[in-house]
């Protein structure tokens, strides 16, 4: 189950759900603020996310049908533990980069 | 870089290290504690780790060489940050797994 929490594209998806909440987002104003997310794979995260239960999936039945999602109590109490781990991210990430460069150049090396 | 490190096996080798710290792991006592990791995928993890800089590997030039790994001051943060990550996620397993069910059971009726 960690592998599906944990990764990028879920993380944005619950933060930028948490930031509308209690407010619904629908698909296309949910894409426009997640920059770099294909059709396909906000349709699979949120497909995953409706079925663990951490998003609320609402259709009106207009033609086309209007879908609006927002996140549930338990997607809510996601976001807290996810923006943990999305903060040590952001605050290590040079570390993070500065490491990886030096490991490229001593495989240069070899 | 969200996708690296919110994975299952590197939550599990990141906690694995931090529950051993401050001593070394060898590669065989690692896998060990780690119930299910293929050599393959432990070997991944490890270096995708290392290269990252939140975990340092020590060889020891023996015939055959004996390597050692232990979780940087860097990667001791990271354990911090995914520890919350990981308590959310055995604290809310029923709950997504009861989610799971119901959607695989609507999915049956459509």
């Amino acid at each position: 189950m960690l592998d599906r929490i944990g990764t990028k594209w879920t993380s944005m998806a619950v933060k930028t759900l948490a930031d509308a909440a209690p407010d619904e987002v629908r698909f296309a104003e949910l894409k426009r603020r997640m920059p770099g997310v294909s059709q396909k794979m906000l349709s699979v995260t949120l497909r995953s996310l409706t079925r663990d239960g951490l998003v609320a999936r609402r259709v009106e039945p207009t033609v086309p049908p209007r879908v609006f999602y927002r996140l549930t109590g338990l997607g809510l109490s996601l976001e807290a533990a996810l923006a943990g781990l999305r903060t040590w991210a952001e605050e290590h990430m040079v570390e993070i980069d500065r490491a990886n460069e030096a490991a490229a150049q001593e495989a240069d090396w070899e």
